[in-house]
């Protein structure tokens, strides 16, 4: 559940406690940026008992002493003044919130920590929405109230549609400013603070509903409540809202830096750019690239994918360009026979029709070919943009044309203007045509939003289980046993028996207590097997001898037992030993391995990569958050570096691509049925045998969750 | 050798021919352009039977009407017209000539191409230096002589110590516009144009020794004589210039739009990244982040790797430029205990000192903390570099102490301002303090440069054989029998005794025409072995069943005979059976693949890498021109991906790294020994045995070059 904040956002009345004259405080520089932007003075009251007024406005001396209550207070005052101050806001009916004060949970220090909490606790009891503790606040364009003591952002300036949430004030006006630079508007913008009590979840759910509000943009430094997130995330998805965050915090170091900074856990990188692509968030890697995306999304023009066209009058633009679509996965494809004959009609010989479209130098003297050309690529399916890399004075002569173009195609159009003189660029821009100064971000842009729009991994929703299997979990004793005996993790047999329990194909084995038993077990299972020790204390079985393969007869088998023992006895003393596992050994078949970890803020996220010793020196993997159904499970392993493995490369036989499908989706029902009681699943390796032969996982790996839940996750905030 | 360009960017006088009064034409814009530049009239010569005088300045109707031979000839003139120009100019002993025309081997026509070919029997003929045609022509801002008609170019600047070589003169004149927006000064602007008689190599080779250029930014489409160009790259490296170079085409389209462009053939990408890096070449994939590197490199603040120190007064600025700078490959260390100590006696409890430094919105207002801080952080020893991410006015607040500590210490000082209103970059230029607005730009530019001169590549010298191993070819016979058998391909058992006659160690293996000898020959060599057709037709054996492995005994080896030969005639009925060779199986090893190729334009080329199926999906591989010496194998295996594999992981032995280097080093002695006569060796795979029992090459490839050599780079320019 999100806080409902319209009393806090869409405040039309507010009072500025610690009012202050001297505009370079706190307290003066809202007075003096509501003054400045004409807001009405009828609905602007301050409180300071060391004024009688400010600005030819009343100061009164105390909140008692208002001759009304405002939507909104705006606390200038030091923080232990913060909370006797909300009592008395919150006494004469006043709703909203925000507190500038910092020395909170921020600081480190227990005092800090001890205010935050009063305040969580005093708005949990009062129903008060509290912005911040240790926040610039927020400039809502729209009501023209400005609750920030950031000069920058209390500007006043045409309302539009993007909307702003930041957890740092620096960055939201950072994003302010580049994008007014870049021509966007916005509605409102707001810094989180500590999210003691208002959190960014429940900033965007209230963008997510907000009329005003076709975009928001973001900046991250930790998500505190991964599951409303998702549900507020799909919310603007499903409003045709776009969401564009930028996240920090994938360095050690740049995680250190946010975690110093809020006072919260940053999470697991690769999970928030998963969860991100599952969610359709549109997310770049700084302030500058983020801003390039929504430039580009605000022309409502949607690339998929189908290519981009290059055109310049110079080869080496063409070539570079090239190179940095290529680098960046834009397709650049050639240009269709039809295209090109009507290019070829007015380019040069020497200039180039199959795209790159170089239209030589010749033009400079030439200008007529312009209407063909622009003509010729508006026409064109085969692309669903188009890169004009034109310089200077020649992009005024090209214009007119490229605006008439754009107008009659649905084509993305970006110009590239590395030079100085051209004039055009603010009506290029009118007319839905972004200008870059810089080809490297004109490439990554057009790569960013042709990405966002083109991912399968975008379309997921969440839900229950997929593959209509009914029975998942047949064993609960299984777990029920660990539980009572204090275990976190299952053994190997019990991991494998739970799971084949629920119908996942488990490789066939036997538990042998010495070496007579595991004899009889092989030669009932068939040759070759494999022994592995089994130890709920021993987790690399095989980095102390503990597995013995390739077993082809009995005697084979009872030599392997003999010396396995001794070997892991002469490590390992201390282990306990549970006995000998005996392991039909599959021979053949691709490895991978297959697991699902439950992440402390998105929930369960499945990783299926290539396996063997090489996967943890170079992992070629790929993650989706849970559910997974076949189709994400194929753009899945599609996503896989070597994924032709599969198809059968060099004389290999196809692997079973639909069994390794199957059994990811079959994984993730189980994770999703046991619920909270399984942190990790893990199947490694999951032999992909040939086409119709099936897949079976050799080992398995079940660790529980712990007893108590909740607050995995570190979130001050309490829900609300 | 490269021609002496003295005459041509030193000229002092100089005649334009085809002179016009209309600035906006190509003869016209010389004129205008050095006479607004105050370049001296008796200098400066015009020609041109339509005018008496241009700007006041006499007209000649021809060249033999001039008063005398000024040192250059600047040719405004049609294509058709600049032979018999340029014998008139030779004829009265005008020793350098600029042609702009454009029409020659770019047109991709017939006439073109022979009007080129003219032109350069006409330059050897002569000696006359003729730089383009199809160019921009040169600006000299030391001696004044602007010989070009793009405006930009030919305005007067203060000359500096960078000069300009560019294979585009749209680039040139990008390159120089950038670079005098980032204070830099140029001594030499040149656009190559077709290179019909001088090249990019001869303009390098000028520079190298030109004493007013201490550093060139060249933009490349393609090297025509790699040994050239490698002579000249390290002649420039030992005086101490820096060579920057951007190059494209790494793309098929990009490639595509350069032999276009210059109807000149594209290299191999890999191979230029690979001789740039040994060359000690610092390059880049766009203009401005290639003047990015320049900027750096002037500051004379050399970073070679320590790691670099964040500094800001915002916890998020701190998260964004540690994440880029972990993206882009730079150290971000801890701080020393004393520089700890140092910082945190001012830095405040929520800030941070351990590296980011985050100072905190605090000092805003208490601002005594800046020289403490920064004095701090140009005594610590443990970086070599600082990032400073400090916005707008309070940069301003921070320039002087910046300045001071760059002043105080060797460390290279970047500043990020990502907002407006500061008034000190100029200053902090001034200062060797390097400004950027953009974060993704000034952390790549940091890790370009940290790079550029951490890289133990950079330090690469060509030179003879480097085992000291004296007979590198015992079986020249192998050689000549093929030669004289018309094939370029030697068959695997050639290839074999070839290379084991060189010393390599190759597989034990014995070529059998039938059964019988294959067990015989199995029974000596000793179990398990493997059989492997061998003929000249077949390339990739396992495909179509011509290998067969772990054959354990004689009966094994008879029965996997027949099989091999039967399926072997089936499927490949035409081919020519020279037996099959029965090979001694090597048991473990990590499977490498080793190779070098000739390339057409830098020569021999070594690949070293992880072999097996999948090397070519997912190439983990190292590239260097050979010779490759001990140190430089040593690099190439610690580059690799999965390098760890060869020290021993998860309970495998460690490789015997130090045989595979050997073998690396061997293998560049044997391709240098054996010249010109081979294209292409490769031992695929390489198993690299535990440590301290070698590595065994198990297949061969042997590949001669063709018996015509010369002319492979395609370089239509003729020696000089």
């Amino acid at each position: 559940m999100s806080l409902p904040l319209a009393p806090l956002l869409d405040a039309r009345s507010l009072v500025i406690v610690g009012a202050s004259a001297d505009p370079g405080r706190t307290g003066g520089m809202p007075v003096a940026s509501l003054r400045e932007a004409g807001f009405p003075a009828e609905r602007l009251l301050l409180v300071n008992p060391k004024y009688d007024a400010i600005d030819g406005l009343a100061c009164h001396p105390s909140i008692d002493a208002l001759p009304f209550a405002p939507d909104l207070a705006v606390l200038a005052v030091r923080a232990a003044d913060v909370l006797p101050t909300l009592e008395r806001c919150h006494a004469i009916g006043i709703r909203a919130a925000v507190v500038f004060a910092s020395g909170y949970a921020e600081s480190g220090e227990n005092d800090g920590a001890r205010l935050q909490a009063e305040l969580v606790a005093f708005a949990r009891r009062s129903g008060m929405l509290v912005a911040g503790p240790n926040c610039i606040g927020f400039a809502n364009n729209h009501t023209g109230v400005f609750a920030t003591f950031i000069r920058h952002i209390a500007r006043r300036r045409e309302p539009g549609p993007i909307a702003i949430a930041a957890q740092s004030g620096n960055i939201a006006a950072l994003l302010r400013n580049l994008g007014l630079d870049s021509g966007l508007r916005f509605s409102c913008i707001v810094s989180t603070g500590n999210e003691a009590c208002v959190d960014l979840t429940d900033y965007l759910a209230h963008f997510a509903a907000d009329p005003h509000t076709e975009a928001v943009v973001g900046y991250v430094e930790q998500i505190r409540r991964g599951p409303e997130f998702v549900r507020v995330a799909l919310a603007l998805r499903r409003a045709g809202k776009a969401l564009f965050l930028l996240k920090v915090g994938s360095s050690a170091k740049g995680a250190e830096a946010t975690v110093s900074h809020t006072a919260a856990l940053a999470g697991r990188d690769v999970v928030y750019r998963t969860a991100f692509r599952q969610l359709g968030i549109a997310s770049a890697t700084d302030p500058h690239r983020l801003i390039d995306l929504v430039r580009l999304w605000r022309t409502g023009r949607r690339p998929a994918g189908r290519g981009a066209c290059i055109v310049s009058l110079s080869g080496a633009a063409c070539a570079l360009m090239a190179d940095h679509l290529a680098r960046d996965g834009v397709a650049v494809p050639n240009s269709s026979p039809a295209t090109q004959a009507r290019l070829r009609a007015v380019v040069p010989t020497y200039g180039m029709v199959a795209n790159p479209v170089d239209l030589t130098g010749q033009v400079t003297s030439d200008r007529s070919a312009f209407p063909a050309v622009l003509a010729a690529i508006a026409a064109a399916d085969e692309f669903d943009a188009a890169v004009f890399y034109v310089m200077g004075e020649l992009l005024d002569v090209m214009a007119p044309e490229l605006l008439r173009a754009a107008a009659a195609c649905e084509k993305l159009f970006i110009v590239i203007d590395t030079a100085e003189g051209a004039t055009c660029h603010d009506a290029l821009e009118a007319g839905g045509i972004v200008v870059f100064r810089d080809i490297h971000r004109a490439s990554a842009a057009l790569a960013g939003i042709v990405r966002w729009r083109a991912d399968p991994a975008g379309r997921w929703e969440p839900g229950a289980c997929r593959s209509g299997t009914a029975a998942v979990c047949a064993r609960p004793e299984i777990l029920r046993a660990a539980r009572a005996g204090g275990r976190r993790q299952l053994t190997e047999v019990e991991a494998k028996a739970l799971l084949a329990g629920s119908g996942l194909p488990m490789v066939s084995e036997t538990l042998a207590h010495d070496a007579d038993a595991a004899a009889a077990a092989a030669a009932r299972l068939g040759w070759p097997v494999a022994l592995k020790i089994v130890s709920p204390d021993i987790a690399h079985k095989s980095e102390i001898g503990g597995v013995r393969l390739g077993l082809a007869d009995v005697a084979a088998v009872r030599d392997a037992h003999a010396r396995l023992r001794a070997d892991v006895a002469r490590q390992r003393p201390e282990a306990r030993i549970d006995g000998v596992v005996v392991q039909s050994q599959v021979v053949g078949g691709v490895p991978m391995l297959l697991g699902i970890v439950r992440d402390p803020i998105f929930g369960p996220v499945m990783t299926v990569g290539f396996g063997g010793v090489e996967a943890e020196l170079d992992p070629d993997v790929a993650h989706r958050l849970l559910p997974v159904d076949a189709a994400t499970a194929d753009g899945m392993l599609a996503e896989l570096r070597r994924s032709r493995l599969l198809d059968g490369f060099r004389g290999s036989p196809a692997a079973d691509r639909a069994a390794l499908v199957a059994l990811m989706v079959a994984l993730s029902d189980v994770m999703i049925a046991l619920g909270d009681d399984i942190d990790e699943l893990e199947l490694n390796p999951v032999l992909v045998l040939p086409r119709g032969c099936g897949v079976v996982a050799v080992d398995a790996l079940v660790r529980l969750s712990v007893p108590t839940t909740g607050g995995a996750a570190a979130a001050p905030r309490e829900p609300a």
